[in-house]
């Protein structure tokens, strides 16, 4: 680090620890695009700040948006700082709509209180960005009381969630095909509490009783946790204080049975693998020969790995 | 590597090399099992053969185990010599049924031009294992002209087949949903062939046009490559000859268009990546420590990677 650089990180860390929203987003834009000065100021920061921190996932159009702005209001009613970080994925296809529906978001941005900011997710394979829980942690190092992470539930984002949060919601609809998705990818697991939206469409009765089936079925959760499933109607705000009464309960859980250190070290070894990974999937052109060598078998996978992360070896 | 193992590996070179079946069975296994003896017989045989690689992928219940049985008798009717790879998701809840089908295969358990083999998918995330791949390089140099991976198509093992195979093959059926499930899940992209099995059911020219109209839709193939549908009936042997040629159509593709290479770098990728993977979810003590020490603030994900890596550095 140049000596102007670290004059830079060192002000930048003043602004932020000042409380000064300006530095949070531009350490968040750092974070983001993997700069080292992102890196080095959130070293600075790390283990600062505790938030309640609550991953919010599902199918496209099930809600979620609408949901958490939901929440929002009520975390807020209670005297809580709010950050938000809206994932979006990275296809083409989605991407629009499910930013059209976060604007519904906005209507927080007169508030202080509530910091909002949307992420590409750009992981491997699919799954959370590195980069996402780089930024979950200047958000929770910045002093916001609940972070909420919404992700739209496509496979791998959703168990990625699972790892980063302290409590994970499942948004569900009665729509058809919703209960099976989640019975099918295996997504029953990983929710701690589940939210039926668009409750006043029909079938939401059925929705519950197919779930209660489904979880009776599914293995016990630590401290013998039951998932909770709420009826919510987000657009009216029926059910949202109950819910959230829900996640409290959830986190107190957590508490009371000492697991709240496990899912801290969960989310710590995601972000050591989501390192890794990505070293693993830089196409430089050191890696782009090793691959080259080993497609015409002169070195092993194994070589070529060892080579790649040990350049120095 | 000890004296002992030494002359233990050579030994099983010599035999694996003359062909050898119990050599080669013995080296899947070390394969499997992450042996370095494996690794270093591998090693020794890499850039031996070259087989036609088909993956074949699909929802549970598509018929892919009838399909790829039938696939095979056609092989050995035009004279090839046969390596299949069955990979089983390490799911408890569908293991079972997965086998159950497979003893389908079995019948061709008395024909020395067949090798049949199960592995457990270990991979990390739920995709294919970098196993898979040791074990598909196994097989090409023991010298088989064609290797069938049968994957089933769940999430990322469908991405992963398609970054591994030469040809990668779809099997749907008329069930409903079916459709569905290849359009929202993005696998339309990865198949160079689509098998609609089951065809004697109702709804499998709907699915044909269906796809169709997908197909229009979807980006542009290397080489200007149009995935063909093919209707089968597995169980009878119907459409499975076409469907053959057009499995030859595709590798006739590929080779005019040089992009055969591209996809054994693909390959090549693909396993210096799974390693790679595979060290970083290593749960040893020194790696937990590490995690522990990322969780309390002591040290960023970047710092303990590459410590978890680079040890002697």
């Amino acid at each position: 680090m140049t000596g102007a650089e670290e004059s830079q990180l060192l002000e930048l860390e003043e602004r932020f620890r000042g409380g000064d929203v300006r530095a949070l987003a531009r350490a968040l834009t750092l974070a983001e695009s993997g700069h080292p000065l992102g890196q080095a100021l959130l070293k600075r920061l790390r283990g600062r700040g505790q938030a309640k921190v609550v991953g919010v996932t599902g199918s496209p159009g099930a809600g979620k948006s609408t949901l958490t702005d939901r929440l929002i209001l009520e975390a807020r009613r209670r005297g809580e700082r709010v950050g938000v970080l809206a994932v979006d994925p990275s296809s083409p296809f989605t991407g629009g709509a499910i930013l059209g529906d976060r604007i519904r978001m906005m209507r927080h941005h007169q508030d202080p209180g509530v910091f909002i900011r949307s992420m590409a997710s750009r992981g491997a394979l699919g799954g959370l960005a590195g980069a996402t829980v780089a930024a979950l942690n200047l958000l929770e190092a910045f002093g916001f009381d609940r972070i909420f992470v919404e992700t739209v539930g496509v496979g791998q984002s959703e168990v990625d969630i699972a790892r980063v949060a302290d409590t994970t919601l499942l948004v569900l609809t009665p729509a058809a095909g919703d209960a099976v998705q989640a019975f099918k990818a295996g997504v029953m697991e990983i929710a701690d509490l589940f939210a039926i939206n668009k409750f006043d469409l029909p079938g939401g009765e059925r929705l519950i009783q197919e779930l209660k089936g489904a979880l009776e079925l599914s293995p016990p959760r630590p401290g013998g946790w039951h998932p909770p499933i709420y009826p919510t109607v987000a657009a009216t705000g029926e059910g949202v204080e109950a819910l959230f009464e829900g996640l409290e309960a959830h986190h107190r859980h957590l508490v009371e049975h000492g697991l709240l250190a496990a899912q801290r070290l969960e989310r710590a070894r995601f972000e050591v693998e989501s390192v890794i990974q990505d070293w693993g999937r830089r196409k430089t052109q050191a890696a782009e020969a090793l691959v080259a060598r080993v497609a015409k078998g002169e070195l092993s996978p194994e070589e070529a790995a060892l080579t790649l992360l040990r350049p120095e070896a």
